[in-house]
């Protein structure tokens, strides 16, 4: 059957790849409650669309924080996505490439930075952080980023602790054996050399994870890094008004695709607030539930300045590597373009707030 | 089984058409979110019936744009109508005309708008149509429906491109071979003429939508014609108010059946705010999710002087060719009887606010 | 199985009964939205009970319309209840006498009213009337129901022409040859004597009602007849306000058992702007959607002094003749009481609206 | 399967328990709206989590009415445990005091209060209380209890009569000959030991239930118990200030599980006007729905100083005896953890209502 949308991706995905790396990269933290938040509540928006406008030049190029990209629809970082087809993340950075999107790459990668950045030259490329305990450790995997071209730094500030997935919990899911977080294997860190094989060093991540980390933290990597550094995970607008105190350009606006907490709001539900608490200050940006174009349209429309898929792009990888990524992104690319079509906005820039409305404002008479 | 409502119709359309030609009637764009909310967005409405009235001699007679109606109830234009039985654009016309109701033609018809004419003379029709790239080819399509007693034309905004519908994408929908569009091939445009066959001229149909008009171009087609402009689409009060400083007599509030653009508004839930804009200085009428008598009088009640049907009319004519259109009217026409009957309402002009309410009314102690 | 609520016996009746009958004895109008809204309306409301307060000696006695009844709770008037089960409406009439509540005859009665009165002397009977085409037809049944010791005249008002009830237009429903609307057999009329048989009578019937009527026949009901006379079928505050002028002493708020209009408010939906209107003039009532001792509690609470239900004894009769029905009244009567016990209502005057609330306010912090 | 949330448990004591039991703990009064209400309603909550604050040191120990406990969640007192598991009341007591939670024991217990006391000597102990008709009995238990080392009474008030459970009385439920409510055995009362088996003794407890109680036997109880009494079902802000006066100390906001009367509100529903009321001169607590750790969560949030389950550790019971109810245990108060380490978080004292916010408030631009 023609794939046509990232519905039909991952209901394909679901016979490609085992039940194992399929429950990790679908299930939400609880009972998932907030993980059909994250869709159901594009859903309460409306698209308002005007008429007659020439749409026949539309354009989705736009600046976000200082890269020029063909379009505001980006790959939000993913953890081991070779598990789901081995072109993993070097496919993806590829495929974000070809749309002139921002490819995310994660810490938890099972390529090193350098290789995806290598394989993909000319993909505008982000490195998502965490803070270790050991902290040389954490600077060294910026500098190395900086290094190899990544043109900023995500710090994702939402998982202190790993989330409780239930389907994890009952896989007793385990990184297969023949993978590694390779970000780790390349780096200098004395405890690392002293492990053997890559279940080693997983165990020795997961231990680093610092979940007494603060904001003074953050305020040190802004300091000791020349690149823009995103916080990724802010919910409130008293995080974000903490994330710009502390220097931060950007914010994603992100519950981490409903993976940590379950029953926290949708990611387009707390966006309007945090525009307005921190909108003119930076960059605002989202993901969570992005699985077509009107998706990205009403992200746009309240305020976002770009928007990242995390699934879609492994149910694409795991469906046909990269050429399968490639064309998750096509698909939400053109609907992005057609709804700017048929709703009159020809420019990114023209797509505002009033080109939506909540369901709510037709319950009055 | 006794076919006793519009579903009825539906149900057994599904039976008795391929597939292909099924999906294309039935699907809407996108996950088809604004194609249901178009049929449960009526649903929020209740209708508050006042009794002891006198309601012996209902009468459903209107005027709209200067036509005698003996119903507010018309055909939307919808394409390709002899894909669904051979008595395709003239058996409902003919219908439209039996119950005394508006037929508008489709610009896409699969039959010639002058061969509908000379078949239901006695049918108020009008013609519904895009402005294409070939202005001229435009202008002789007016002329040809001014001079073949169509009274009014219907300029459809809403479609500068064509909406995603998922289905036809993975059937890969064409008009079948032996149907052609045959507005065109009697048109004196020279670059059909050196077209071979009727798919040649679906092509070139395609290729002449202009996404690039505006509203001159409405102002254009105003000044042109002698016969009344109503533009379809319209779902926003800014739009309104524009196609009345256009000069254009009338509306059609439309989402064109959710195929365009998804999670756009249901039409009745856009409905109140156009009327609020310009229902004192135009037509407002209203197509979209109508499939009874309850939901004409809910469109009449919130301010719409007459509604049309799309799908319906095509199960009507799939399941028994004019008959069957026929019949699909009648249901809805004496469901529209019975709802004055129940509530009061002798005559069409007594059908206001005061019979409807919103859901959200009787939340509140 | 035990049967313990409305609900079993609904179940049950499914299977004791034909197709035929049990269609229509259980459709709603078009396509049954206010059928089910009927019921789930009364979900919406929350009982706020209060406990310690000596809830020994609980007590259902009320006074309605000046007849001293054990409970409030009363069987609402359905046509052609043999057609249930042989029992009928004398069944349902000696059910009602044994809980103490109100029994409303239904002038459509496959038993003429003087043999239900004769039968069950010991139960408060009221009288349901249409006002006929056939003015002294009318007039002789009021005097044939006062004479035989009905307390009240209950004109149904919101049945000018019967509803659209699809699944009878499907089977074609008809009352079956044995059984005839023998209120009418009796009766002097001249034209009734000239037919023969039965349905000669039911043509007849129908024929009767009388789309014309308006509130200056109430007013002519209510000048000729002793009785109080009770208005059925009101839903708006208008319609309250010109009952009361009109001099009538109750109103029954009812939609029919949404068999008339679908898409009109549910009956407790409407309830409390009718309380409002003209509760401190009139004796409200309510039926529509009652199924067990909440629902009574509700609209008790919500300002009716009594509560009908339809269909439950139908279901009663058709799965076990007057047995059944009494069943049927039990369990709801002891629902009741148990709801009263449990809230801390010890007499019906005790149930005042502080004692409900609507969802709706449990949805602001 | 391995068993990772309550939820499972629910599931799998499903197939561990006869029919008969199982409904006699699972279901909830009339149809079990509220029932299902009592879960459903915490999802109407959202936590809004804050990060970066240094949750290395998560901790819930708290106190509760004098008492030092390790974690806000405990055992709410259900009747008859043993009918689960052998292991029964004394397995809950010592799964209570494993997480350091405080265990309530029903007065219907099918151990006497002595054993539980004896076999759980270091789980924190209240004793659940219902006044009986004969005072010297209600008195003799409230010194029982004392003597055997109780720390509150927890006066059960939504229950003058026992709430009506459908399947209860289609099962005709009875308590399996071989238990016995073994706190009244060991009474001095003399009508008790005229009695044979425990049979006998189960229907002079039901005989002793006492409808007739007011807020003057809980000043009585008040008064003649040194312990501070706690009362459980309160539901509105009335009741919660007529309890305040009384000089009881606490309150356990309550529906009983949705036991008793059908359609009353979830006490999450409830919990805030009552914290409003009385929060700053009592302990307010709740129950019912409790499922996950965000539950508990919600209601610290919304005023609740702790939190009590009862089906949950039924299940626990079910499934695996004593090891079950304790696993269960763990498996919340290990969510509650993760909850406040992923919400910024680290003393039970820092979950105020900042970090909650209901639905309603996302349907607002
Ligand atoms: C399988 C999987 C792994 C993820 N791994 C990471 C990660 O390593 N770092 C991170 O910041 N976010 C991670 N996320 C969160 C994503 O960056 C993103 O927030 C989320 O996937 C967006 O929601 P969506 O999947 O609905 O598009 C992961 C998400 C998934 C589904
Ligand atoms: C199969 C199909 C073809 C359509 N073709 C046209 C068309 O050619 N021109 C147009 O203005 N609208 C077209 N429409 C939209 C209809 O005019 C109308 O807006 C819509 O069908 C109303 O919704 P309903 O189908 O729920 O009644 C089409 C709709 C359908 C279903
Ligand atoms: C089978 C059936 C027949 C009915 N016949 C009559 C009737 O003859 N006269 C009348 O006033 N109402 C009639 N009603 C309406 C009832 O009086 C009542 O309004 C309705 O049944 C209440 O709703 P319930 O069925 O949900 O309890 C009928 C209802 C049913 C279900
Ligand atoms: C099987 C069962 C028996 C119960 N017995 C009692 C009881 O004896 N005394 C009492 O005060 N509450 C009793 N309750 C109510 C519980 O204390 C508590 O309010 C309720 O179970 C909380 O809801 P949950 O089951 O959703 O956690 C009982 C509840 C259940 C499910």
């Amino acid at each position: 059957m023609a794939l046509v949308c990232v519905e039909d991706y991952e209901k394909e995905a679901l016979r490609s790849i085992p039940k194992n790396a399929l429950d990790y990269y679908r299930s939400g933290a609880g009972n998932e409650f907030s993980l059909s938040l994250n869709v159901e509540a594009f859903k309460r928006w409306r698209i308002l669309p005007r008429f007659l406008r020439d749409v026949g030049g539309v354009n989705t190029a736009c600046n976000v924080l200082g890269c020029r990209l063909s379009t505001p629809i980006g790959v939000a970082p993913t953890a081991m996505q070779r598990m789901a087809h081995d072109d993993g993340e070097i496919g993806n950075a590829l495929s974000a490439g070809k749309i002139g999107g921002i490819f995310i790459l994660s810490t938890l990668s099972t390529t090193p930075l350098e290789e995806v950045a290598a394989a993909a030259p000319n993909t505008i490329k982000w490195f998502q952080l965490y803070i270790y305990k050991d902290r040389s450790l954490t600077e060294s995997m910026v500098r190395r980023a900086e290094k190899a071209g990544y043109k900023a730094i995500v710090l994702t500030i939402d998982a202190p602790y790993f989330g409780a997935r239930r389907a994890d919990a009952r896989n007793k899911f385990k990184l297969p054996p023949h993978l590694g977080l390779l970000n780790f294997q390349g780096d200098q860190a004395n405890s690392v050399k002293s492990m053997e094989g890559s279940s080693g060093i997983n165990e020795y991540v997961t231990r680093q994870f610092d979940p007494a980390i603060t904001w003074t933290d953050v305020s040190w990597l802004v300091k000791f890094t020349k690149l823009p550094v995103v916080v990724k995970g802010v919910l409130t607008r008293e995080d974000a008004l903490l994330a710009r105190n502390c220097g931060c350009k950007g914010i994603i606006v992100s519950n981490h695709g409903a993976r940590q907490l379950d029953s926290v709001p949708a990611s387009i539900e707390v966006l309007p607030t945090i525009v307005d608490a921190v909108g003119n200050d930076m960059t605002i940006m989202l993901d969570g539930g992005v699985r077509q174009g009107t998706d990205v349209f009403k992200a746009l429309a309240l305020g976002a300045k770009a928007v990242f898929m995390g699934r879609p792009l492994v149910w694409g990888l795991a469906v046909n590597g990269q050429k399968g990524a490639e064309h998750v992104l096509e698909l939400v690319q053109r609907d992005l373009e057609l709804t700017m079509k048929l709703s009159g906005c020809v420019n990114i820039s023209d797509i505002t707030q009033e080109y939506v409305a909540h369901e709510s404002q037709f319950s009055k008479l």
